[in-house]
């Protein structure tokens, strides 16, 4: 980050979990300029001291009161803190880029990914007095969109049909310990500790822990229809989803089959695809080379590959893409930075 | 197995692999009738002793005199092998079961999964002096068809949309290894040592490792096509698949998304795949459980859940299901030996 006088006074709202520490590291990794920067979490974490760029910073505990001054004000600390603290910020004259569920599907509040849909937010102004809320896609949503939307803006996606390989960090750093402290047990022949997911994680996969709504369909599942829907102001569009728990670190990654209304040949969607901002083509057939969860780790782009004519459609109405992006980065603190980035 | 005078007597190629072993146990557990037990090998197993039932056996080396008098040879050494061994075997009047890819899209072959098409091999008799060869289904055919084909009879599927979470074991007993090596290398800090697949595997996933066909699916995709096409006798099914390798140990989980001719309720086919053979539904939205590959994991059932209409599709005509199974069992071994149960 650099220090700027006519920088944004910055709070980060939930710095002490994993998506707030990537805040940190991407506003870091990016210069972003800032007046001011103030770290809050919960009381339990008030109090401690964190290291950054050089400086000692200490941790205040989020109260009513914390958002006096505040231009930019990032939530990454659960949907009830931000539907508590989200509308107080905004009444303080804050832009709060929000991170949980709370506000995604709410009409009034633009839901963004600022490579897809950058003019839902254009109404939205920095230090002008009045406050507004951002929403922040979920990952797995983030993550397909980034590859689906130049081809749907080429060919318009009519039908989606999506299955994730999600990471432990969609459900915290605690999750990514439990995967980490699990896989050492199994390998000693212990019993493995289940504390966050009821199942065990090593080793194992299963059905996204989202609850299940009365359709069948888990709440992960249905974020990627609705969300959708709304970044692509389009309700006809149709996804299905089956979100799965992989166990893998960081980074999710995404089978999605996808039918055009009008036709799209596989080397034309491959170049349109490599031409996409903050996305990476690596498709090499020959030496079997394509986007993996380790690979996109840590990293800002989003890959895709196996991109190719899907052969049960007729002509060129269909393909198939394999996509990976870091769930932490992009599916979370990135894609909210760089809304940030586009306010100032 | 029970040593019967009536009974056949089997010889297995391959005993030492994966899939070899799982032979061995497949045919204790279900107490398979025989005469006499061959245990067939390279030269470099030839020699071994094994012990199977409280007896010891002598592998041999599989030569062109190893088929004599022997009623029902089950093969898993691999294509080349299978190609050069499986006609000998014949000529010898043998009834060979091939776990390998090396005859199944053959014609005059059939291609069965006992619980899906066993008139197939209706044809075929032991020790009618004419020999037969009978191929096996690829792992993830099988396991997704268990679940798709009592499906399929009531409504008739029209086209699927498979995604492969596939385990280790399907590259053998050395991957396995190489998975547990792996995991514990990056817990000690230690680079991965990558020896059957070129990327790291512990805690990732990637692309199948099966050889890229100039349509851009790999060669394990491509079996899910043809050989539901074979199985079903219905060359106007419709597959697209994408098969990804994750870091699980023996059993494979697919997402299956389902397009029917005639409407199907999701009531319905939950009841068709309750009733179904070799099928267990593990289906508590409540309880958020569902099939597992752990779960599976040396079992004979393939488990199916996560059933519902699919919210992309107009009406009844669309059902997602997840499936899992254990790939050396059902996915190779026991389905073979079911296949020599129904010609005694």
């Amino acid at each position: 980050m650099s220090l700027r006088e006519d920088g944004p006074s910055v709070a980060i709202v939930g710095v002490t979990g994993a998506v707030g520490q990537e805040f940190l590291s991407v506003l870091s990794d990016r210069d972003f300029p800032y007046r001011s920067l103030k770290l809050l979490a919960s009381k339990r974490s008030a109090g401690k001291s964190l290291t950054f760029e050089g400086r000692d910073h200490t941790v205040e505990e989020l109260t009513e009161n914390s958002f006096e001054n505040v231009d930019i004000a990032l939530f990454s600390a659960g949907g009830s803190i931000s539907k508590k603290f989200g509308p107080i910020a905004v009444e303080k004259g804050s832009v709060v880029v929000d991170n949980s569920s709370a506000f995604r599907m709410d009409e009034k509040i633009p839901l963004v990914i600022p490579e897809v849909n950058p003019e839902a937010m254009k109404h939205i102004k920095l230090k002008s007095g009045k406050g507004a809320l951002i929403a922040n896609p979920n990952c797995s949503t983030i993550i397909c969109l980034m590859a689906a939307t130049p081809l749907h803006r080429h060919a318009k996606v009519i039908r989606m049909v999506v299955s994730t390989y999600q990471a432990a960090s969609g459900a915290g750093a605690a999750a990514m310990e439990e995967l980490e402290q699990q896989t050492r047990e199994v390998l000693e022949g212990k019993e493995p500790t289940c504390k966050i997911f009821k199942l065990q994680y090593a080793f194992n996969l299963f059905s996204h822990n989202a609850p299940i709504l009365s359709n069948g369909y888990n709440e992960e599942e249905m974020k990627l229809l609705k969300e959708t829907r709304k970044i692509w102001n389009d309700m006809n569009i149709k996804v299905t989803a089956t979100c799965i728990r992989v166990p893998v670190m960081r980074a999710h990654a995404e089978s999605v089959n996808l039918q055009f209304e009008n036709p799209l040949d596989e080397d034309t969607a491959r170049e349109i695809l490599s031409n996409a901002p903050g996305l990476v083509v690596i498709d090499d057939r020959a030496a079997n080379h394509f986007p993996t969860p380790l690979a996109v780790s840590n990293k800002d782009d989003v890959a895709v590959g196996r991109i190719r004519r899907d052969v049960s459609q007729d002509g060129n109405y269909g393909l198939d893409i394999f996509v990976c992006g870091d769930q932490i980065r992009k599916g979370a603190a990135l894609n909210a930075v760089q809304i940030a980035e586009k306010l100032f």
